[in-house]
């Protein structure tokens, strides 16, 4: 790519799944669908103010289709340069299949069923060099080579857990002139969480994490954690008595929080659309006066789908009254159901619901119905009609259904929230918090929601608003942006320090 | 109890089983049996030294009926004062059954399957406030009563999870006059696992464990996570930049490491017992020349049984140099086989086995050969014959089978140990370390064990022999007693310091 302007910094991002997705046309053209993450939402804003250059994966047979017409140089589209790799695909099954899923997801929600899984057996090595390693390689490949000529500042920004080797890489191919500031969705659990991991993979990944110059997390919890996690295992990584700071082989590295959020005008906007109007209206009639409670997931084992129907059917036993007069609903979107663990999850799920169906509902009353499959119209509807909306997941990066729903919610419902959602630390303060295990401290979180008095829940419902409406996704983007120029100004203004003469530290 | 001296002081050993336990006999007397665990040990060199309280509970008919009979008073028994306590049933089994077994078991060595389990109910609340939390007062209560009128110093030393809030209640009644040093035998993990816990759990076990005023650990990790652990959950709690010392509310608190030891002299002289030698000719004879990999394990989801026979059918399978040349036999204890856990746990295990037999068993060889029972003079037997000892654990406190082993072995054989197990911390050095989630490590391990030369076998177990040989049991236990003493002394020493006109520090 060539320099435009020589101030003007270029933004690099750096995902798996890319901002669109291509299908072949009958002309031998291209059709393009955009994505719907927060990164491709936020990106609007950003391509007006800055360069972009998105490396992704091509995943399916019409972005491999692209990526062949357009593996010379990025082409530009939709406002951005799109650069996409194509690995082969068995070591693309290999790090996504083995490593990135489950492995990394399980160990970083604290998952496994640990006296029996994960084990590390020969596939999961192979999976984790030709596969993992070998792509994160590859993307740096790439980058360096796409960037081989260019003149400006440039910030790489790689997102997620797919890529903790790039940095390293990419320090590697294009030194200390590359600001690399990745962000993780996910949570970073303590030192625990990765002793599952053999020290060479382990160390690999946070080496990797530590090529970088600040590395983005959605909570201040998951920020330290990570802190911990480098002093744990490295004997030369250093905190110096921050919670934020590690300097390891004379570089420092901060960690910092940027809690994500959603795209509040176009939500607000969906919620206003003719089908999310008609399916509300269908919906309130369903109810009947009946009091919601709304749970909305991937099925996920994350999401703690089962102790929320645990806590449910407590609350069914210890307060009679609610028995006809209340109505769960979980809206369930199907999410990796290849995977054993997903789909033994969906049938505990049933299972539990048929249980409390069987043994509750009465001839006019079904206590908790089920609805899976995947309709955001549907979603943001009762999302507007929920009277209690139960959040209580296992773990969670930031759980974007809170904020969803508190920002478009008309019933002043209550939030019954997980004090491990990321979410708790924005919106905890005024919402109902539970320990997820505590499916006793649930039910009664839950039957606290039912009996609030009004007055308590608007003006519960009203902060929880506000502070959604106040920092959006493009507010999370740009204050990484924000901090990644901020960086690379002050490493300019360090490096000419010392060839001015007379310049004065104070000056 | 009356003063007999003033300067000497009482220790007193609290913990839920005694070291005798009794059986009726039909004079309506009582049969007294020893205990084999390391305190019992420990105290016969003890008790000559000091004089020695044990508070423990009741767990069998005969134990009530003894207890009934002394309630008044402890009762000298075997050179100790002992007191048992006698819980209500129903309170006991709360206790033990749903709170000690498996709750806090459970998360001490991070073994949930945590999408399903646990779930905090309503149960779990009622036998955590009923059972737990009660028991725990009532030990209190009976000390207290019991050293009502005692004027020696009093160290009392409460032993595992059994008892973390004895502590409180015990500084409650007693005040700053009496010492407290719990020592905990299991793992102490970091922070995450105790997330599991709803705040209001977690929370009463720290400060009831702040309470004392030393906490002895297996290993320096453990005794750092509990540091870390206060820090995490309790905004008061301080480290000041230590690893080892909290001050919390005023008291300061140190996290020492006790790394328990075997009872070096009477395991060799079992080694040599007659029974011994009978099983070391038979089972000489039956593996016939073959290489032994041994394992002697409880069965419990902790050891990692499971993960051992995935490794051994690995070494199977990469190097079928082994095969009909290599005999695995692994020892298992029954363990709580009332509990679904521990069965299903059992029933893997032994399909596992039958698995690896029908792959690769041929006329002559049986592969792996799994014994259900217990029986000491034959794990000791087998322990002198191992070539490979493999201690795989996902979680211990210390793992006292790796002590006897490399003690008695006669073989110079190789320990593949665990770096999750507190033994890990004395003998790794000079065994081949294992991460235990890594089957495919393990496997390249067990191939290392069987194919090392000699000389560099003979080397490695002169040193492992030296080490254990060098730190027993009653080392183990007279360096708690030496701090509680020295932390006495200058308790005392600064008490009166203000008094003492002139006194000057460095005097």
């Amino acid at each position: 790519m060539n320099p435009t302007n020589q101030g003007d910094p270029l933004i690099v991002i750096v995902s798996h799944r890319g901002p669109f997705s291509f299908t072949a046309r009958r002309d031998g053209g291209f059709k393009l669908t955009r994505g719907a993450g927060g990164l491709v939402t936020a990106l609007g804003a950003l391509a007006q103010k800055h360069e972009v250059l998105w490396v992704a994966c091509a995943l399916s047979p019409a972005d491999r289709a692209w990526a062949k017409l357009h593996e010379a140089r990025p082409e530009r589209v939709d406002g951005v340069q799109l650069r996409l790799i194509s690995p082969n695909l068995q070591r693309h099954r290999l790090f996504y299949n083995v490593i990135a899923n489950p492995l990394l997801w399980f160990i970083q929600h604290q998952l496994w069923d640990i006296p029996r899984a994960p084990s590390i057996d020969r596939n999961t090595w192979k999976a984790w060099e030709q596969g993992y390693t070998w792509i994160n390689h590859l993307y740096a490949e790439v980058i360096a080579h796409t960037l081989a000529d260019e003149q400006r500042p440039i910030i790489v920004l790689p997102q997620d857990y797919h890529l903790y080797l790039l940095p390293f890489y990419l320090r590697e191919a294009m030194g200390e002139r590359v600001h690399i500031q990745p962000f993780l969705h996910i949570p970073w659990p303590g030192p625990d969480a990765w002793r599952i991991l053999p020290a060479q993979i382990r160390n690999s990944i946070l080496i990797g994490l530590l090529s970088a110059n600040r590395i983005g997390f959605q909570t201040d919890k998951d920020a330290f954690n990570f802190v911990q996690t480098c002093r744990f295992y490295l004997p030369d990584a250093h905190a110096r008595g921050t919670r934020d700071t590690i300097t390891y082989r004379g570089r420092t590295i901060r960690s910092t929080a940027y809690p994500i959020s959603i795209d509040v005008q176009k939500v607000e906007q969906l919620a206003e659309d003719g089908r999310t109007r008609q399916h509300r209206a269908a919906f309130s009639e369903y109810l009947s006066g009946r009091q919601l409670i709304l749970r909305v997931d991937r099925i996920e084992p994350s999401k703690n789908i089962l102790r929320g129907l645990q806590a449910y059917r407590n609350l069914l036993e210890s307060y009679p009254e609610h028995r006809g007069q209340v109505q769960m609903l979980a809206l369930l979107v199907p999410s990796r159901l290849e995977v054993d663990e997903y789909q033994d999850y969906l049938r505990d799920i049933m299972g539990e619901a048929g249980l409390i169906n069987a043994e509750f509902s009465t001839s006019t009353w079904e206590p908790v119905r089920i609805v899976v499959g995947d309709n955001y119209a549907r979603a943001l509807a009762l999302m507007q009609l929920y009277d209690v909306l139960l959040v209580n997941p296992i773990a969670d990066g930031m759980n974007l259904v809170a904020k969803e729903g508190v920002l478009v919610n008309l019933k002043n419902g209550v939030l019954v929230l997980s004090e491990h959602a990321g979410a708790f630390y924005e919106l905890g303060d005024h919402a109902l918090t539970v320990s997820p295990f505590d499916t006793y401290g649930t039910a009664e979180a839950l039957h606290q929601a039912l009996t609030m008095p009004e007055e308590e829940r608007l003006a519960r419902a009203n902060k929880l608003h506000d502070i959604v409406k106040q920092a959006d996704v493009n507010h999370w983007f740009h204050a990484q942006v924000d901090d990644a120029l901020n960086d690379l100004s002050s490493h300019a203004r360090k490096s000419s320090t010392p060839g001015t003469p007379g310049n004065k530290p104070s000056a």
